[in-house]
């Protein structure tokens, strides 16, 4: 019914009254005020004028069901959306979702985490109503060795989502960062649960620095605000619903390429955005390291690397120490 | 205090007065009283005579974590028991436990299953105090692209089990059919939940048919009771408990060798027992079928298939029809 009652309020964009509301929605007037004080409580600013009616003012800066289904248009991503003010992880959460068996696309989103996760269990900063930080639960019909592919779509979409929002172009570092001038602003988690041969499911876990202020970032991060304040000396936030709406688009888009088709269109784009390729690395892959030059990607989303005895090996997964 | 009560009665292996007991154990006579009947209704025969005292005649044929623990003697597997009289599937269980974190070694049994689970979602017919049904927590510190060589760690380690206590010998038919005489008498599943470059925790499940009637069993499956009837016409039950617990041992076994060296002693083994490699085969993997000849194991434990084309193939996972 809140739901309903936004939607009517925004496409009025004006005053409307209380008798209107009502009977439109076929709800009683103290109905009404009940739920307008629970959006307010919410942090929907609804302004009441005596003899004029309600107004909806501003939404809240919040990453609400209600404002990331509204007008998001996907058929499988974000279809249904479990929104935490404060979880410990959103891959927690997930990983209970999916052992419950819940749709394909469903997506955990929080404002804050108190035990954000990066890979191998370090730890992703999460300050409250800053960043977007998420899971998402996919279904994939691919083997187990083929996972690594969805960091690299997920990688790509975000930064789609970034570039098509915020004008910023960002960059990918393999397998899993997203920089910008050479400063870490997302991290991408991928878990699975699979037999040997075919995967339970996977979640896609996304942290992303988005309103963060300089001095609430590590010296090696950066968020899209500081990134954008350096480009144009503005100040303005980052709109957090618009922003993560896009890269849930992108997501679904890029996610039906890579079943349908394959890997190659994702690849290819992937490609555009890295600056892995072509430079010298360090490998660091279950503590051994491993020098090289990144040579390419492959189909099922490896890194090439040719070894200086000029072996080239791949890896699926591991830390990449860029060398100069 | 009923696993003391127990221990005391078996070293006794006569009878002993209800005071000695109540003494020894620091308990009264009426808290042994309530003791004794509880572990008679889970199946103890425990005889009282006046003057007398208790004795231990006979412990009933389950798979009591009392019993598998009692002279077991591994340092990890199977330290922890979470024992089922029906459970819909041991698989479903450990999934739970691992994601709350439970010890290495971790082991859940049940007698019967309601939805015993095989690969790729197929049942598991599990009929009550017949089969061995069991899933164990492992947390290997191996890459997840490793994980299929576990498998071939269980399979060589039921083997190694079943001929120590039956006297049959068992083969392997890749990836994690246990046949005799070409019947299926056990099965291997391996899930699980991962990141792409490290193992939260692998749960290996193993269904067993050992004391199950020829009419109970589907055509082209056996029982150990069944193969051994057939070795020397005797009617007995293999003794579950005894056959669990040596299995247990194989694994821990195995598994550290594993570990500590490399996977090729495991592969030597699995080699010894197979009856895939040097066959004709055609491998069904994701729906796709591959004719060829089953040449090698690799050391990931890939099935090294050479096509009619000559180009040498590795499979990770699939079904195996053996071709004449």
């Amino acid at each position: 019914m809140q739901d309903k009652i936004l939607d009517f309020l925004k496409k009025k964009n004006e005053y409307v009254s209380g008798e209107e509301i009502s009977q439109h929605l076929g709800i009683s007037r103290q109905a009404l005020w009940k739920h307008i004080q629970d959006l307010r409580d919410t942090g929907y600013d609804i302004v009441a004028v005596p003899h004029l009616g309600y107004r909806l003012i501003m939404c809240p800066d919040r990453l609400l069901p209600y404002e990331l289904t509204h007008g998001l248009e996907t058929k499988i991503i974000g279809r249904k959306i479990y929104y935490f003010e404060r979880v410990s992880s959103t891959m927690d959460v997930a990983m209970q979702l999916g052992n419950q068996n819940v749709p394909e696309g469903t997506l955990v989103v929080a404002e804050s985490q108190t035990k954000g996760r990066g890979r191998l269990g370090r730890s992703w900063t999460s300050p409250k109503y800053k960043g977007i930080y998420l899971s998402l639960i996919l279904k994939p019909d691919i083997l187990p060795a083929c996972a690594p592919v969805l960091t690299l779509m997920a990688a790509v979409s975000i930064c789609e989502g970034i570039s098509r929002i915020s004008g910023i172009e960002p960059q990918i570092k393999w397998p899993n960062d997203i920089l910008i001038h050479n400063k870490k602003v997302g991290g991408i988690l991928t878990e699975l649960e699979a037999e040997l041969d075919a995967i339970s499911f996977v979640i896609i876990g996304i942290g992303l620095n988005v309103n963060n202020e300089s001095n609430e970032l590590p010296r090696e991060a950066t968020s899209l605000k500081e990134a954008k304040k350096n480009l144009s000396a503005r100040q303005e936030n980052i709109n957090r619903i618009e922003l993560l709406k896009e890269i849930l688009r992108k997501i679904e888009d890029n996610y039906l390429i890579l079943l349908k088709k394959s890997s190659s269109p994702i690849l290819e784009k992937w490609r555009s955005y890295n600056i892995t390729l072509g430079r010298r690395v360090e490998v660091v892959c279950h503590r051994q390291h491993f020098g090289g030059e990144a040579m390419d990607i492959d189909t099922d989303g490896g890194l090439l690397v040719r070894r200086d005895s000029g072996i080239i090996e791949k890896f699926m997964a591991g830390d990449i120490v860029h060398i100069r």
